[in-house]
């Protein structure tokens, strides 16, 4: 059994504002059987405190500490630099970033803006990594499931701007190995004992895999068949976190 | 000297609504020449009446038979497939595609749709794309130069879908070697007898090469200092169409 388990948040414990079947009773039994637990998430569209009232309505316990977000580690990033950040995100979101000088930016960070993503705005942040401005992206996820749709996520977007512009986007979230370490440091885990649960096969187990750490694609959220294909290397596949948190407390 | 030289418009003609300083006249002297010229255009933003409109009232003669688009290319592809298209081009040019069903599509064409590259248009691109439709590009330019700005162009868009759907798109307009084919065609022209000018490094140059076309690259248009660094394989590059015109017509 590992030591410590990550969880992605979207697509594993839930679809929107639906729980996926059996959820909350699976991560209360990972936690009453002393695993330690971190919620590990690319998702841009709510704040972290949002994110928090959204799992807790859910009936998900996740403590402060449990979560790490793509968009606090963006924060990091853009605040370790000193840069002045032009922000293609959500509207939603707008006010993570208060703490930044955005006037005359020098940086430019993308995540998933939704509505947000004009060509007006994706010009900008263009014209920006064009004349010289480091590319920050969320997450290279192609899409993601809501509400029974498949949305285009935020790194398709991040690959239009780094095409035009011909630049190499530095990626904060997941499959990030140094978003990973974030997670596992605070569990006190090493990689080779920890456990990468997602319904993502390329940023949640591909990523999970070259960061070292055993991983778990689940057929919920926006899986589809055949995703376990897409990519190489070992790992479990399983119906949804149920029949994980089954198999890794039996095992 | 070559028998036929195919022109680029949007970058060695004009830029925007202002003619490239002696291009009128460098084109001129050409025609005069003998040379066969043909006009090859991923530009989407217009219909071909409009583009002929544009060109005569800068003051270029060029003829109906002459004017090559990639936009009349995807019209044949899709004719020919008998295909139902997802339309996701400019208003502008809505009306070329009145011939084709387009309820319920089978097919998605991308071209230059400027602000109608909304997110709500773009998934339904992707959602169709991911669900089989063939995804057909008008071009694969990364950007493109107008009144001194730079902006996106419908490449990177067609990227970004093709990312989101892992999905791999059909281009029609340049590079394809059976769009420069057509032109080359009409001219009675093989392509080690031709030349292609043109801006853009990848689309005009490297395309044309790989179609097995000598190909000059013009310091004018999108052109940014050290694109001839960008890709491989021998070209001519010079300030502009002047020069050109001057080497081809002395040499």
């Amino acid at each position: 059994m590992p030591g410590a388990v990550l969880l992605d948040l979207s697509g594993v414990l839930y679809d929107g504002d639906v729980v996926i079947d059996g959820a909350v009773d699976a991560v209360g039994c990972l936690r009453a059987s002393g695993l330690e637990l971190r919620f590990i998430t690319n998702t841009s569209r709510r704040t972290r405190a949002e994110l928090i009232e959204h799992l807790h309505g859910l009936g998900f316990d996740v403590a402060q500490q449990q979560l790490f977000t793509a968009v606090d580690a963006a924060r990091a990033w853009l605040r370790q630099r000193g840069l002045r950040p032009y922000c293609l995100v959500h509207d939603n979101i707008r006010s993570e970033f208060d703490e930044f000088d955005q006037r005359d930016p020098d940086a430019v960070f993308v995540a998933d803006a939704a509505q947000g993503f004009t060509y007006d705005a994706l010009n900008r942040a263009f014209r920006l990594c064009q004349a010289g401005a480091p590319l920050l992206g969320v997450g290279d996820n192609r899409y993601f499931s809501a509400g029974g749709e498949m949305f285009m996520d935020a790194g398709a977007f991040i690959h239009a701007i780094e095409f035009a512009a011909d630049v190499q986007a530095v990626i904060v979230g997941k499959p990030s190995a140094d978003f990973f370490a974030l997670a596992l440091d605070s569990a006190g885990a090493s990689a080779a004992d920890a456990f990468m649960v997602g319904d993502d096969v390329f940023a949640d187990v591909q990523g999970a895999l070259a960061a070292g750490i055993p991983a778990c694609l689940v057929r919920t959220g926006k899986y589809r068949a055949g995703d376990e294909n897409r990519v190489t290397g070992e790992f479990r596949v399983v119906d949804s976190i149920v029949q994980l948190a089954d198999e890794l407390l039996s095992g």
